[in-house]
Formats: C-alpha cells, sequence, structure tokens
C-alpha cells in the first residue's frame, strides 16, 4: 500500500458540516458514507442532535476520528481543520469552494489552509472538490450521486464534475475502480503524491487522470517515471489546442505551461497520453484487463472479409505489426478452415464460419511464437452464436495468457455477450480500429515497462570558468550575452571554433594571423541581436582585409543603432560547413518542467518545418540521441542524398554537455547555439545567443 | 429519384432459387420480403411447389416480376440471369458467390454474366453480395438476419458481412436507412452508379460507403464531385496502410491502388474520408440529423468546467474555431448566470446549473451571429434532469435552426435522455472529442457544398510538335527519355533554359556561344539515368573550357557503361538559381485515377521529407495554386527567412500545362520535372526524364 493508503482506508471517517437539509452536499455526503461505508461514522455538527440517525457532536476533536471530511462555508472552513489538526487526525478532505479557485480573499484562505496542513502534516485533499472514494473498504466520501464500480483502475481528476459523469457511465461500460479522487484546488495533495502512493498500492493496476495542469513538473516527471515501471499510467493533459490551453487556465487559475514541455514530461515519465476521453477508458480497460504481450505481432481472426480489412488498416496505423504466422501454424489453419479461407494474416474463416471452427481458429493463432496479441472479429451470422464466442474467446485468452481484444459487430446480439466478456477483462467495441488500438496501448505499454533506466550524464567540466561569465555579465548589468560568451560553451567541453573578441583593428589582426586564413568577423553587441541582417557579419576575410572590416563592422553597428553598447569584433576561425550540417541546440525554461532542451536542424527546418525533437533536462546519452532519430529531417544526419553521415555522438553529447549547464545554472533562461555545425568528425558551435537572469 | 430507383422500388420480386431449406439464403431471402414489403413476392424453384406459403413457379420467364433476385449455385446462375433477361427485367441482384474471387473458372463466369447484362442491358447487383435493402418500401432483398431502420442514410458497401454488422447495430445507434447496397463483385453495377443515382434521390440526405476500391476512379471523381454539392458523401476506403492494403487485395482479388491516389481523388471529389466505423457513422448520423452551420464559430456550454476545457481542446483539432461572442451576448450571459460563472466561451454555468439555466445559456448563445453551431455538455448533478435538458436543446435547436451536438455525460441518466435526443437527430456522446468532432464534420461539409466549380486550365500548346518528339522515341525503340526530349517541354509552353543535344565539339561550342558564358553540359544517354553519379553534369564550364568537357563527358559515361547508346551532349544555358527555388514537378498514372501530378521541393523536402502535393489530371489552376499552398514548406516560395517570394502563379501554370500534356498523350507513363527553378519572375524547367509506353 501506497504512502496516502490511510486517507483510503480510514476506520472513523468524520463528516463536518453534516446536516440533514435536503440536496446539501453535508447530506449528500453522509449519505453516501452511509451507504457501503464499514467503519464509522460521525456527523459534525453543532446545530444537530442527529444527521440521517446518526449522532451529531459538536466537534472534530471529539469525534476520534481518522479522516475528517470538511464541508462547512469557506470562511471556518480553515478553523475547522486546525481543529481536525489538533485532534491528530492526519487525512482531511476539504470539499468547501471559495478558495484559490476565486482570486482575491480565497486565494489568501487557501493560503493559510496550507500553512495548517504544513503545521499539523496533513494528508489534505482539495479544497474545492467533490472527494475521494475508495471502493475494497466502501469508503464514498463524495457528494456524487452514485459511487464507483469496484476495479483496479484509480483514478485522479481536476475536474469534479468529470469525476461524477465517469462514475454514472463507469458501470456500463466495464470500468471498475479502486481509488477515485477529485484533486480539487490541490493545494496540498497533488496529483504526484496519488501516482507515487498508487504505484505502490496492490489494488491498483491501472491508474488514469485527468488534469490541466502539473504543479510541480521536474517532480512528477521523477516520481512517474519509476511507477511506470510497474504499473501502466494513462491520462489526458487538456490544454493540447491554444484554444483548450486558454480555457483550461481560465477554468483553474493555475498557470497551464506549454503543452510541448507537458509532452516531453509525460513521455520522459512513461505515461500515456490520451488525447480523448475515450482513449483515456479505453486504454484504462484493457491495461486493467489483458496482460502486456512480448511481442509486437498481432493476429487478426474474423469470419468477414472487410472488418478483417479494417482491422489490419488499424495495425498499420499503430505501434503493432501483422504476425507471421509460422509453417505449423499455417498447415494447422489449413486442416481447420474450409477452402476459399485465408489461413494467412489477417485469418478470414468465412461467412459460414461456426462457433467450434472460429475457436479452432483463435486457438491455433495463440500457439504461434510470431503471436503476441489477438483480435477476434465477427460480423453476426447464422451460424454463429456470439454469447458462445465470448465463451470462447475468454477461456482461450486465459489458457493461452496473451491480450485478446474482440471486435463483436452488432448491437443487441453484441450486447447478450457483454457480461462474459466484461468478467473476463476482455474489451470489446464495434469498430475494429478500437479493438485494434486497445491492443496497441498494450503494446505501447511493454516498451514503457522495459525501458532502460537512465541516469543523466555528465561531464568533467569547469563549472568556475563558466561561473566567471555568468558574473561578468551581471556585473555589466547585461541579460542578453551574444559570442562573447563562447568561452561558456568551452568551459563546459563544448567545442567552438578558435576566436577572440577584440576592440581594436590591431588586435583584430593579429587574433586572424592565429586562428588561420580567411576568417569570419562578427560585430558583439548586447543591443544587436540579428547581426546578419544589418551587415554585421563578414565571411571569409583574408588578413589583408582585417582592419578595413573591422571598421566596417562597427560603422554599420553604429550606423543602425547610434546608442548600441558595442563590446567589439569577433574575429573566428572559418568553419569550413561543406561536409557538415547546420543544427540548432537550444534551452529555455518552462514554469512547470525547468530546462527544455530542443534540438533540430538549421534555418528552415526548426523556423518553416517545425521539425524539432524536445526533452526535459537533465539528459541522458540516450535521450539525446533519441532526439536526432526523431526529427523528420534525420536521414540529413545519417547520409541522405550520398553524403557523409555525419557525427551523431557528437550532437548528443552537446546536448548533454548543455543540459548540464543549464542545469547547473538556473539563471540561464534562454541559449541558442545556432548553429552548431556538425561534421563527419565532430561537431563545433558556431554561434551562441543566451539570455540570463540579473 | 435516381436513374437507379427502379432497382429499390420493384412492384413484384422474384427470388430465383428460393427454397424452404432451414438455414439457406434461399428462405432467408424469401423470409426477409415477407416481413415488411408491400409488393409481390414469386419464389422460382421447378422442385418446390410452395415456398413459406407462397405459390413457386418453375421459370423466372413466368413470374412477371421487375426485380429478380438470383440465389442458384454459380453453375447454373449465368443463364438464370439470361432468362430473366429475356423475360424483359431490368433490375437483377445476384447473391450468389463462386464469380471473380474464386479466379479460375470463377472469373470466367462473371465475364460470362457482364456479358449477358451487356446484352440485356441490366442493371445488376453483385455477384457474390448480401442483396439490397430500400426500407420506404419494405424491401428487404438480403439474407441478413435483421433488417434496416428506416432513415436518410443510403449505404453501400463492399462487404457484406460489414452489411449485417451494421444492420444490427444501428438499430441501437440512432441511424436509419433509406438504402443500403451490397456491392460484391461489383460485375456491372459499381460504387460510382449508386453514388449517382442517390445524388439524385430526395429520400437520401447522407451517402455512406465502406471501399476496398473504386472501379473507375476518374468517373467517381466526377460523379461524386458533382453529388458532393449536394449530398454529402461518406467513406471508408481501406487499405490506407501498407498492411490493409495487402489485406484488401487478397480479400476481394481486385487491384487496391495507392493509397495516395485514393486520398487525392476521394478530396477532389469532395467526399469525405472516414479512417474508422467509428468515424463513418459519427458522421452519417450528424450529416443526416443536423443543418450545415453557416460559420465556423461554435459555442461551447457547460455546467462543468473540465470537460468544456476537454472540448475546447477539440476545437482546436478540428477545422471549427471557438466563436467570439459579441457584447450583447456577454451581457444577456450575465444577466443570466450567477457570479463565478464564465460568459466567454466556453460558458461555464457552473455545477449547480439548473435546466432553466442551462437553457437560457444555450438559447442567448444560439442567438449571437457569431455562432454556427454548439455544443451542449452536461455532468450528471443533482440539480439538472438529463430528459428535461435533452428536450430543450432539442427545442432550441429547431428554434434556432443552428446544428446542435450534446455530451450529457453518463450512462443510464445520459440514455434516458437518448430517445429525445435521436428523435431530433441529434447526436450525443460521453466524449466531448466526438461531439465536437461531429460539428467539425458539418463544417467540413460546409466547405466541400461551397466550394467553386473548376474546370482544368487548358492552354494553347503545339500538340503536333510533342507528338513529333514521342513519334521519334518510339521509332527509335526508346522507353525512357531525358533532355533529348524538352522540346516536349517546349511545345506545351513550359519554360527551359536555351540549349541543344549537340554530338561533336565544335557543334557544342557553337552552342555554347548562342547561349550565354558559362554553360552547362549533359551527357544525354538513356542508358544512364543518373547522370550526376558518373560525373556526367558539368556546371559552370566556360567557353575555352567547352571542348575538353565534351570529350570528358563522353569518356566518362563509356567509361561507366561500355555500351551504353550516347545520344550526345547537352549544353544548356546557365539557370541561375541564387534567386530561385528548386522545386520537382512530376506524373505519373495510376491504374483507377489516371494521371497523378506531384509538387513538392527539391532535394530534401520529397527525398527526405516526403513533403508532396498530389492531385487527379486534369488540374484547374486554382487545384495548381492549392498545391504550392498545401505542402509544409509552402513558406519557403513565399519569401521565408527575408528572401523574395517566388512565382508561385509560375509554378501554378506548370503544373497546370504539364497536366495538359500527360491527359493529352496517355503514352507518358511517369514524368518528372526536376529540378523546376521557381524565380521571383517565372519558372524553368532545367532538367528532365520521362517514360513512355512503346
Amino acid at each position: 500500500m501506497g504512502r496516502l493508503s490511510s486517507l483510503f482506508t480510514p476506520e472513523r471517517v468524520a463528516v463536518i458540516g453534516a446536516t440533514e437539509r435536503p440536496g446539501s452536499v453535508g447530506r449528500a455526503l453522509v449519505e453516501n458514507l452511509q451507504a457501503d461505508f464499514g467503519g464509522e461514522i460521525v456527523p459534525v455538527n453543532p446545530n444537530c442532535e442527529t444527521v440521517c440517525g446518526l449522532d451529531c457532536v459538536d466537534h472534530v476533536g471529539e469525534t476520534d476520528a481518522d479522516l475528517a471530511v470538511v464541508a462547512v462555508p469557506a470562511a471556518v472552513a480553515v478553523d475547522v481543520v486546525r481543529e481536525a489538526g489538533e485532534a491528530g487526525i492526519d487525512d482531511v478532505v476539504v470539499i468547501t469552494a471559495g478558495f484559490g479557485e476565486t482570486g482575491g480573499e480565497g486565494a489568501d484562505r487557501e493560503r493559510d489552509l496550507e500553512a495548517v496542513a504544513e503545521e499539523y502534516d496533513l494528508n489534505l485533499v482539495g479544497p474545492n472538490c467533490l472527494g475521494i472514494i475508495s471502493t475494497p473498504v466502501g469508503l464514498n466520501a463524495t457528494f456524487a450521486p452514485r459511487s464507483a464500480p469496484s476495479g483496479s483502475v484509480s483514478f485522479l481528476s481536476q475536474s469534479g464534475a468529470f469525476v461524477t459523469a465517469v462514475l454514472d457511465w463507469a458501470a456500463d461500460h466495464g470500468v471498475g475502480f479502486k481509488d477515485v479522487v477529485s484533486l480539487g484546488n490541490k493545494a496540498v495533495l497533488d496529483e504526484t503524491d496519488f501516482v507515487e502512493s498508487w504505484g505502490d498500492d496492490e489494488g491498483t493496476d491501472v491508474i488514469v487522470g485527468y488534469l490541466e495542469s502539473i504543479e510541480d513538473g521536474r517532480r512528477f516527471v521523477d516520481v512517474a517515471g519509476e511507477v511506470t515501471r510497474e504499473t501502466p499510467v494513462v491520462v489526458v493533459k487538456s490544454g493540447r489546442t491554444e484554444a483548450g490551453a486558454q480555457a483550461a487556465s481560465s477554468h483553474t487559475g493555475a498557470m497551464a505551461g506549454r503543452d510541448r514541455a507537458y509532452e516531453a514530461g509525460l513521455r520522459q515519465a512513461g505515461v500515456i497520453r490520451a488525447d480523448t476521453v475515450q482513449d483515456l477508458f479505453d486504454a484504462a480497460r484493457v491495461l486493467a484487463g489483458q496482460p502486456v504481450p512480448e511481442t509486437d505481432g498481432v493476429a487478426v481472426v474474423t469470419n468477414a472479409g472487410g472488418p478483417g480489412v479494417m482491422a489490419t488498416d488499424a495495425v498499420g496505423d499503430g505501434p503493432l505489426s501483422l504476425a507471421k504466422f509460422g509453417n505449423d501454424t499455417v498447415s494447422r489453419l489449413r486442416d481447420r478452415l474450409p477452402e476459399g479461407a485465408n489461413v494467412y494474416n489477417p485469418v478470414d474463416a468465412i461467412g459460414d464460419a461456426d462457433n467450434e471452427r472460429l475457436r479452432a481458429a483463435v486457438d491455433t493463432v495463440l500457439a504461434d511464437d510470431a503471436v503476441g496479441s489477438a483480435v477476434v472479429i465477427a460480423a453476426p451470422t447464422a451460424t454463429l452464436d456470439f454469447v458462445q464466442l465470448a465463451a470462447d474467446v475468454a477461456d482461450l485468452q486465459a489458457d493461452h495468457g496473451l491480450p485478446v481484444t474482440t471486435c463483436l459487430m452488432g448491437g443487441e446480439r453484441a450486447r447478450e455477450a457483454d457480461d462474459t466478456l466484461v468478467e473476463a477483462g476482455i474489451p470489446n467495441y464495434f469498430d475494429p480500429a478500437r479493438a485494434v488500438g486497445s491492443l496497441g496501448t498494450l503494446e505501447r505499454y511493454r516498451a514503457i515497462r522495459e525501458r532502460e533506466r537512465r541516469e543523466p550524464t555528465t561531464y568533467d567540466v569547469d563549472r568556475e570558468a563558466a561561473q566567471a561569465v555568468l558574473d561578468r555579465a551581471r556585473e555589466r548589468g547585461t541579460t542578453r550575452l551574444g559570442v562573447e560568451a563562447m568561452s561558456l560553451l568551452d568551459a563546459y567541453g563544448i567545442p567552438t571554433p578558435a576566436g577572440e573578441v577584440v576592440d581594436s583593428p590591431v588586435d583584430a589582426l593579429e587574433v586572424a594571423e592565429d586562428v588561420g586564413e580567411p576568417v569570419v568577423m562578427k560585430i558583439v553587441s548586447p543591443d544587436i541581436l540579428h547581426k546578419s541582417d544589418i551587415g554585421g557579419v563578414k565571411v571569409g576575410v583574408d588578413h589583408a582585409d582585417v582592419y578595413d572590416a573591422f571598421e566596417d563592422l562597427v560603422a554599420r553597428a553604429r550606423n543602425y543603432q547610434p546608442d548600441a553598447t558595442i563590446l567589439g569584433v569577433q574575429v573566428q576561425e572559418m568553419v569550413e560547413t561543406e561536409s557538415g550540417v547546420e543544427t540548432i541546440v537550444g534551452t529555455n525554461r518552462d514554469p512547470q518542467f525547468g530546462p527544455l532542451i530542443l534540438f533540430g536542424l538549421g534555418g528552415i527546418f526548426v523556423e518553416v518545418m517545425e521539425d524539432t525533437a524536445v526533452r526535459i533536462a537533465p539528459l541522458a546519452e540516450a535521450d539525446a540521441r533519441e532526439m536526432t532519430e526523431e526529427i523528420q529531417a534525420a536521414p540529413l544526419l545519417s547520409g541522405a542524398r550520398g553524403r557523409d553521415p555525419v557525427d551523431r555522438d557528437a550532437v548528443a553529447e552537446t546536448l548533454c554537455r548543455l543540459s548540464q549547464l543549464v542545469t547547473d545554472f538556473p539563471e540561464i533562461l534562454e541559449l541558442d547555439v545556432n548553429p552548431l555545425v556538425v561534421r563527419p568528425d565532430g561537431a563545433v558551435a558556431v554561434d551562441l545567443r543566451l539570455t540570463i537572469e540579473l
């Protein structure tokens, strides 16, 4: 059982604000508890003798309860919670609204509540929530009109209304719950706490959630990253689209953060992100009901060619592949199926198939080593009994121990078979694509569960040198830095071209003579962000032209912006780019997840094609490698169009070193290396821009 | 009524092969007809006196029927159809299997059947099909276990089993049918015939289909292109993925064709393509039940913030936008909703909303001019009655005449409201994303219905000159042509660089002196496809070097392939590419749809990023413009990254001229102009490859 298990296994529940007033929350809470709870229920209300037949006490301190459910008006709620804390109660659910979600006075009240919770070290759910449910002990500490059917899914939701909706719907749809939590304003306990706790809970097979924000993204990634190695976590994180993000933010008052960061964070945590409610519960059903496959090969068995084709199309849409049967399987199928049947995958037992024939076909394919899962599809025919088919499939699933979903295509007929399938945990859909999609979810989870454990890759770096660069900028009061800060990269072992920032033509020539001929010269000014646009970059400057180039660069900068601070001119080794690929490596800071690392190809690829890979820092080298592989333009790194492949390892190392840099220095808000030129034998950072916090 | 209306409105139906044998197709057909059909049913079977209480005749010629349904063994089916034709019956449904789908003898039999159908000008459905249904006359000429609920959706399917599945399912799911056809092997009547006929049928509001192939793609595009201006057409075309395409091809024996061609053809026809069965019937329900919106603004009204956010996310996924309410609407909502409610879109009437409040909110937003459609979302609460809400929404939908979908989030509660919603044609889903997605389908159809009518753009061209080029190649026995055929492009008004193919250094210099300095020189040989790979292209050749370059190119070609046919060396004006963008314009021939035109950016964009636009020829200029806009890299044509925009009109014109060329000359199997260099002031075809049929 998890850390918060006491919350879900109370022996005595105090309902503060209990009342008999019809339609009131206080009454609904008491009645819901009375319905099934095996422990004791103590109503607290100084104005009542009894509530719903239970003796009432005046104060929570008199209850000897281990869980306090608070449904008093907002104005007194904090005091009541304090009383509970004083009485030694550890677990508190605050139903009451009128806190942070209203702003102003409510926000102050929420801060008070947090302080009390901290003082007494409370496990506090809410405020502004529907409550909690735990089916094994019959605990329904919510004011929802209906409790949860029992099962092994634990469910958290940032929307209380969504909980009531799901509870009403779940009973009919084969989804059963262990614990349910309405998170409310998450003043104390948040999604990460419950994910962590349920990760240790034997009664929970699957964790599903509806979230509009994640409080502490970094902690969530760490915690969920561990939990998902044992227990699948599926969430809808709304605010995927710009419109949705705005709506979420106005609904919860929470800063929603950028979806790209959530996408990266959820992925790195091994959380399966569902886009819709349907996808969320399709995933929950199959993860709770079926085992995880051992291979990605799926067998399709059907009595109807068309739906078999639809299922095969859906296989192509997801992570599964159509299993290639062994010869034994093919010949066994040939023995068991009539002429005209297809004995290859998708197996078509044809329209006159009876139950025996379909059973034989399913049994045969499930015995094949190449088959990791199977979908059984049946159109209604005179020769086939769906109830019997459901029973057969349930048997065979149990015998072979492989995941199976079904697509019994019909209305009433299919419903008759439903009980058997629900009992066996076998999801059944009319649409072949959903049946296949469910198996795809299992396959995705297999990859998550089996993924290697990655520690951030770190290197020996010169942290003091980097600190010195940042300190100097701070002393100057500068927040925007450019090539003059290249030594930041040097300090973290990221190769840069030879060169220096100089403030006279004489020095420029001296540096040029050191670094070779020709050179690149760039104006260095915190006030000029787009150097190229004003002619502030000269490429291929011969030594003879260095003087003139220096003067010209300074003149152009002055001309463009007379009061610009000019730090000098950078004279730089000219990096050979012919054999290389220009890439961009960048980082910025997300309010929830901290530093994000971005990788893409230079120029149009990032700007026009928006072809980038993003991760939450810190990175392991394997993460960085994946980034170089997942962009659409990846073939350009591996030698497309007859070119030599470039050094992906050098890219991965640069990404990790950059990740280490921005992790070490939280004052770096944004940093772009553009371009990082990657050649067959290494990578070099040619230009740099960064923004720091003063 | 459509061209095939007689098929669906027979007065007397002959069932040839009728029998009383339990479980037989012949019996099922008679019983299904007996269930509801108002006309006469005549069983035909020389071995029976009566079938199911009906007097039997020996031959179809004795029946005086206007529809013959054939369920005799394959061996005699063609003879029976001939008899029907001789007896003057125009409409024939051949249920019998054992034709083309079995190959060999069956395929011969199918050719015989086609010949008979042609001889007697029969409207013949099948063979190897489930039959047909038409609900207005109670006609169920299928052997399906259940007929169709009546409605305004007409449904065609290349899978008979899928028809039985849908019939079983539809009754419970608010989908009603006008006509249903199982296409079978499509020996005579195919999808295009039914789409055309239903397009003229007043009883059909929506046409939906399941297809594994389209027989005549070009005709389908023309016919459906007209029909979809009045009647929405939605299809699942399976074989989207490679695995699916293989399965489809082995299922029907039909050549499935390439999905990219289907995608283009369906789009150009204005057909809405659904990926899954669920999407297909979601689309059918909403198109049959709700009007098309007049603007893309959608209003979301809810009593629950979370689901409102989910709906808003789904708005961002599709073609709709969140409507921006007028000030009047906002102030009216403020009057009608309590404090804490959100009066902007998505409207949150908050959890304690009763029916009156939600009704007022929905009424208010539907009156706003910016609102084209609305989705009403409700979580179950103590204050809200779902049945009443359904009735209110149905009323308001009818009053305002705007499309509405609902998301009454619950199980039993929602089911109770279902009848009212089904009656009103209002789709209701648990998942907000599906409710929003349905409105998105209406919006997509609005764009289809309102699209301009496009005629292929043609130009004055020199067809004879082009013919001469192809004739010369044919005389030489060459199927692969290169730059030596550039005059083909000249003949169709596509600009090419000045230049000629020459066979001596002296001529080379003469041409070079004409076209300017420097020049580009390329080896010309049908045996050398990748000239650059063997050093067969020289760029920037000065006049002084033309002799040497000529000799070197020939030597390289000889060295690479001693027996290569060398047609000469092309000496070409050097096209300035600095200010231009290299694009690729190509064409190839699809077995179903004829010539396809492809456009993309040169090099990596097509090869690595697979960023192309494809259309079926012939093109209108507007189609060609769209192609230049829909590629991901489109910003590179319109002046991304500080460059001058290039001449999109010239690209569009080139695409249309090429379309005209390949339409005029079906012997051109493949043709690529790579690159077509597009500059701010025009486009020029720099290189050419084509394959022709001898």
